[in-house]
């Protein structure tokens, strides 16, 4: 037979089975999570009808969509949950109720050049409030603590959630006489953290042709922390001048009103005026995470508000506010920072049972009720020498290995190792089995990441 | 703005919310079970080299294959996770130990005409176990307790493992002097339960050309059980002439001799020497699983042992056994007859909190530490009238209510309304989070299945 040489694809993600198992419990811990909040799952096709996904058009989503035609259909992968969405609320419309959350982890596509740390496909998990006509402001206050129960239930403790409020920045600029190039000084603070406040000046009065004062008064409003004084604090000095600006600070003194009850500490939390996250589609709050350690990852849950999820579709308003967590990015970063938690001892089995009788009946019996008990366990029936078979435990990471010969047997017990401490005792099956399950609760809790210390 | 007719194309499965719930119990439910066994996950992209996905070539699969360019790249959308198995096996050999035991639920892709219950994206659900050069019988001994707990898990109760053995028919074909045309014979007895003896009887002299004698050995062989004579009998009488023969024979009773300690009764449990699952990639034992209610749904889940799971891409012998559930048709069919388990009652919270006062922070407090006691709590803060938040939590199926008014809040207190029954109380956050846990353990232990009374 001819061979052909097996090979992956660059840009696509592919684990061993011990990475797949920090993946799998980060991407579980999301699920349960978000349901915590009383997000319903959804799931959507990989492929939709060209059309249909670009319905918006143009720019870099054309140029790095898959699409492909089968037959007579016009394909195309999806590049992004939120498109699906919007087109599976307007299509279902009438047998959803409204609020209408929900969350959904799945692979999206772009055909982006390969490069370490960017995938050509990779999950999103994204949750979404969709409002029918309206959504209270509520929902955009709960996100942060959603956030933060998220990162924290996944194992870290040192990340910042940071928000904004494009109303805030859009009626500060009207207000400072930007007008028409709101959007490219938005790009352009945006950039303040990278090249100082110098630079931004530069470029506003420069480039983009600010008076000096508008660069000014914008420079001065968005350094405020620098100067100790809080942004909330420093926007209120600008109250009562501007309608969306007024409003823009009563959201963010909503959203930061209950961040106490929402669970949120506030050494996590941060009011950033720099953030704008795009251009077009957010209208309110808009949300960044970053790892203070590692500010060079960027944002790794982003997101905001939005008043018009699918006007592509329907002319329906759909308002609502998500956000979105690139889960196959996030492992990436995480496992190249030396992130993931080695307390997980990634394993299949909690239990690796060796029979040493021919007869296997009370191996098996044994393996059976272990599993009743919830203990994940797997038989090792292979001819293989006794120590190929300890280190073939000793490869899969089993914490335990029981054997069963016929001492054991006949007495009706069987001999449990302790992996980690060597420790061996020969126990009842049932006491074996309470003996294990204890140590598999205190496994399961361990959570898949864990921070190195701080420096 | 122009309006694009939101629509999803046909073949491709989209559910409702409340269906995504069951869909996703019947996905966790599997994910639990497989892990009970020892097999660790696995994801592999659903986009490979077309070379890769077509090494074997010809047939359907070229037919069907989602094939397209993307710059200089021949793709293709996987059609099945085998395939992609044996390319990471051979690819990641040196890194994997054996036997090596995975699971993947993932979704696959067939270009095949849609009609109703077929899907072009379904998922497949399996689980392999794959050898270095040799594997040993008991893993196939332990396939069909692996398919009996999966199943009765979802919450099925009356469905029947099928087993047969490849070594058997071929050793019986041989010593019955059929020959080159075992393939064709083989998928003539295979229709038997469909045609009926007479009619398998004339294929078999007619088109196929064996002898009377022949035809009547097989028959007479396969029909055993209609004479009340086990499968198991009946081939023992022609053990000691073919060692083809007599090796099926042995493994046939090897896998049927622990069923008792794999847990398997007896009454879901068959061996029928008319399975052959397809021609040339199965090797030993080989299995499906029926509802006897509903023989026309076909096999519910198949599979077997094969010797050679990666010789497109290694000289390596690397036998294995595995099994595969197509759970967007398990759930499609299931769906379709009724099976799914009202009792579980999809909805995407245990509790519904509606706060009554201006000042959200005592049930915001609240939903916080339901959600830290695991309870999924979910805040409704819309300007609705009060009937229609209501009229929200039965469209929502959730459980209970909660209310937060100024007579609560002052008493350091909350009121809990059970939807079912429609009794309120007003008791401690505490007490309220203690009441609703129980009900919550009691609702995630129902399976997502229900079968229908027998007839």
């Amino acid at each position: 037979m001819e061979i052909v040489k097996p090979r992956t694809l660059s840009g696509f993600m592919e684990l061993l089975p011990e990475q797949q198992v920090y993946f799998e419990k980060m991407a579980a811990t999301l699920r349960e999570t978000y349901s915590l909040y009383g997000f319903f799952p959804l799931d959507t096709p990989q492929i939709e009808a060209s059309e249909i996904l670009l319905a918006k058009g143009g720019g870099e989503t054309e140029k790095q969509i898959y699409r492909f035609t089968k037959g007579d259909s016009d394909l195309a992968l999806r590049f992004d949950l939120t498109v699906p969405l919007a087109k599976y609320v307007a299509l279902n419309y009438g047998h959803l109720s409204f609020p209408f959350r929900r969350y959904q982890i799945g692979k999206v596509y772009r055909g982006e050049r390969a490069q370490r740390g960017r995938f050509r496909e990779f999950y999103q998990a994204d949750i979404d409030i969709i409002g029918d006509g309206s959504l209270d402001i509520i929902n955009e206050a709960e996100i942060p603590g959603i956030i933060y129960k998220t990162f924290t239930a996944l194992g870290l403790k040192r990340f910042i959630i940071r928000i904004n409020n494009r109303k805030v920045l859009n009626g500060f600029f009207a207000l400072a006489g930007v007008g028409d190039q709101a959007g490219e000084v938005m790009r352009t603070v945006d950039k303040l953290e990278k090249i100082g406040s110098d630079k931004v000046r530069d470029l506003l009065t420069g480039e983009i042709g600010l008076g000096a004062e508008s660069a000014d008064r914008i420079l001065e409003l968005i350094t405020c922390m620098d100067r100790g004084v809080s942004p909330l604090d420093a926007l209120r000095a600008y109250q009562g001048q501007n309608e969306m600006l007024d409003q823009g600070i009563s959201e963010l003194e909503t959203v930061t009103r209950y961040l106490d009850q929402f669970g949120v500490p506030r050494e996590n939390f941060q009011i950033d005026l720099t953030i704008a996250r795009g251009l077009d589609y957010y209208t309110g709050t808009v949300y960044e995470t970053m790892l203070p350690d590692h500010p060079e990852i960027g944002s790794i849950c982003s997101g905001g508000r939005y008043d018009d999820l699918a006007g592509y579709y329907t002319d329906r308003k759909l308002p609502g506010v998500g956000i979105s967590i690139g889960l196959t990015r996030l492992f990436s970063v995480l496992e190249d920072q030396k992130y993931l938690n080695p307390s997980l001892e990634p394993s299949p089995a909690d239990v690796l049972i060796l029979p040493m009788t021919e007869d296997l009946a009370p191996a098996i019996s044994f393996a059976t009720s272990l599993r009743e008990a919830g203990i994940r366990a797997q038989l090792h029936c292979e001819k293989k020498k006794f120590k190929q078979k300890m280190a073939y435990a000793d490869k899969l990471n089993v914490p335990f290995v029981a054997f069963l010969g016929e001492d054991e047997i006949s007495a009706g017990r069987v001999t449990i190792k302790d992996m980690q401490t060597g420790e061996q005792i020969t126990v009842s099956p049932a006491m074996a089995a309470a003996g294990i399950a204890d140590r598999v609760k205190e496994k399961r809790a361990v959570p898949p990441i864990s921070e190195p210390a701080a420096d």
